[in-house]
């Protein structure tokens, strides 16, 4: 049974024309850029040309672009780095969002455990962050603020400009995490006052063990990953050519071709919104305001949601409880529960997301799926509804 | 002109069978691993697969095998997780050897500056650590041990055995980076005593993008990078499930070819050292006592060695003056230096390093070109020969 995959918000499949680009480079132009001969120059080229790509997508400088292995990778090392690389001692305040992504929320624990000082900005019931919070909280000692661009778990997309213009004026540092976001919101790193931006390769139809820290000229920062002095310093580690290789052909396609994609993936994802809210009795869309283009969260009352995942996969449709990274844990998503909801509604929330080789047939199809599959579950559900 | 390449302590090319195996992940079989529907399951269970490859093939037990993205990654982690994992606040202290590569160096240094106490071993001239200078080195604040099982740049490599049994009778946990040495030397993680240990993927011919940190059942561990807690919270990120699936592939093929392989290199890189040592006056072998089968280091006096890398490029021979990742900074060879050369000599001296791909004709080809740059460099030189 071919599957339907709603789950681009966890990876998306490597499109055909990334991986061909990557194909010279496992077993033919594969030496280490490090090297001087003409062989490590060519893959050298390689690696450079991507920067150059990806820098110009968001409005940086190349040289402003470095390689980390993964989103999470950019995502510690800004979290980290910037604190640990700040000359000043009594600069030891963070503030994060609360939705931000696991990954930042740990990195955040940990320098709490290393003695910094860290503030979370709460959000409303549709997923934005607190204004007037921020300018409230950010005080001498604040080095950094760091909040999500478009969230994973509700999609919902952050006004980032307007957060690093307060950041700015503060000369406090700005870093987001535009993971989902980049290639669905245009990004200007220049018009939207920020300092540090993450971008993964796998979640743009490129490859795992890819992504970037965009670095503002000028920020100081400390590595994690210390070494042969790779990325300027900032990363050592042999260059992984073939994956960002990849990632630099990935940001091409989206640069051609993703204004049509967004809005046929956006009338695709209504299109399932609207039929499950209609269908369904007591569903609720969460973050309902400014959200990324592929994204869905539904809430099914008294329904617990791995329960409808696995129905729905058994009936050969794939989605998500949240972040594909915190499925594991029995928690309620902090992402709901930070917009007011409660445990067990969060429980019972669904993330749907549509991508690229996703068809109006298979959304069709989803539908019908979805009714009988939730249906079958009422049965069983201890609550009334 | 095809190149012949001599530069594979570097990176290797992906083996084509390699190569063969990674594919069907990168578009088809593409889900993320947290994911909890059935195509989750398999990209999990795939990644399952290499771990128990690898962890069979150095006699770990499948639980002790973390994957990171590069060696690089794995011996930051090893260096800085173990100190930073132990609960014991006085437990301060580093040993390392004198010709670790950059990546344990650094992290080392990262390590004093954050108010840890670092000891560098001394190597004898043919770049054996000093086991008595060990001994006496362990006092009850050491933490941890890290001596670098074969060298990268001389190919010596070490007694891990003793090393590993001295630091298990003093109750100090003990790491060693055998990204040079795996499917070259026999390695049993029981019997040489070794705590934590590094190996990388594109040093054998698999992919860049994935290495593993074994690490020993009971050993307390502090992650580098946090975040959705991926490989049990040591390593939190997106699996890079095509590049640890070419991993667990690169090394069932050296289990089952790796010893005929050896055997084959060992006799190219020697007839290679032969003759180079014959007909080039004044030439020297670094570390000439049990070496990595595919290595070579050889000092030309002198010449210098950039110098001779570029002309041997030009003339289609790709080697290296040390490692790839310090090729880039002026300094003599740390490793060179340590076994007491002269910084003269150290800029003199040549990597040579053959694989799976040499044949013995591009050997032969290889020695008449070196032959023949050494003459012509040699009319150029400031020094009298």
């Amino acid at each position: 049974m071919k599957k339907i995959y709603l789950d681009y918000a966890a990876t998306t499949p490597v499109d055909p024309r990334v991986l061909a680009s990557m194909m010279p480079y496992f077993s033919k132009k594969f030496a280490n850029t490090m090297s001087l001969h003409e062989m490590g120059q060519i893959a050298g080229e390689a690696v450079e040309n991507s920067r150059k790509i990806i820098a110009s997508y968001i409005n940086a400088k190349t040289e402003e672009i470095y390689f980390t292995s993964s989103a999470t990778e950019s995502n510690n090392l800004a979290l980290k780095g910037v604190p640990f690389g700040s000359c000043e001692k009594e600069k030891n305040h963070i503030i994060i969002s609360s939705i931000e992504h696991d990954c930042v929320l740990e990195s955040s624990r940990w320098l709490q455990r290393q003695g910094f000082k860290v503030d979370e900005l709460d959000v409303d019931k549709d997923g934005f962050v607190d204004i007037n919070q921020l300018k409230k909280l950010i005080n001498k000692s604040t080095v950094l603020v760091s909040v999500i661009h478009g969230n994973n778990e509700i999609g919902t997309v952050q006004d980032i400009e307007t957060i690093g213009k307060i950041c700015r004026e503060n000369g406090v540092y700005f870093h987001t995490d535009a993971s989902q976001s980049l290639g669905k919101v245009e990004i200007d790193v220049e018009k939207m006052n920020i300092d540090l931006l993450t971008a993964s390769s796998h979640k743009i139809y490129g490859p795992k063990g890819a992504a970037i820290l965009y670095v503002k000229k000028g920020v100081i920062i400390e590595p994690i990953i210390h070494g042969g002095g790779h990325e300027k310093g900032l990363r050592s580690s042999t260059s992984n050519v073939p994956a960002i290789v990849g990632m630099g052909k990935a940001i091409e396609i989206l640069q051609k071709e993703g204004k049509k994609e967004n809005n046929r993936l956006e009338k695709l994802r209504d299109l399932l919104i609207k039929e499950i809210l209609e269908n369904i009795k007591g569903t609720h869309l969460n973050g309902p305001i400014n959200r990324l283009s592929n994204n869905a969260n539904i809430s099914f009352p008294s329904i617990e949601g791995e329960s409808l995942l696995m129905e729905l996969d058994f009936e050969g449709v794939e989605v998500s409880t949240g972040s594909a990274c915190s499925s594991r844990n029995l928690m309620p998503s902090h992402v709901l529960m930070a917009l007011g909801a409660k445990p067990q509604t969060a429980h019972g929330s669904i993330r749907l997301s549509v991508g690229r080789f996703t068809t109006e047939e298979e959304i069709t199809k989803a539908i019908k799926i979805f009714v009988k599959v939730v249906n079958k579950l009422k049965q069983y559900s201890p609550f009334k509804i």
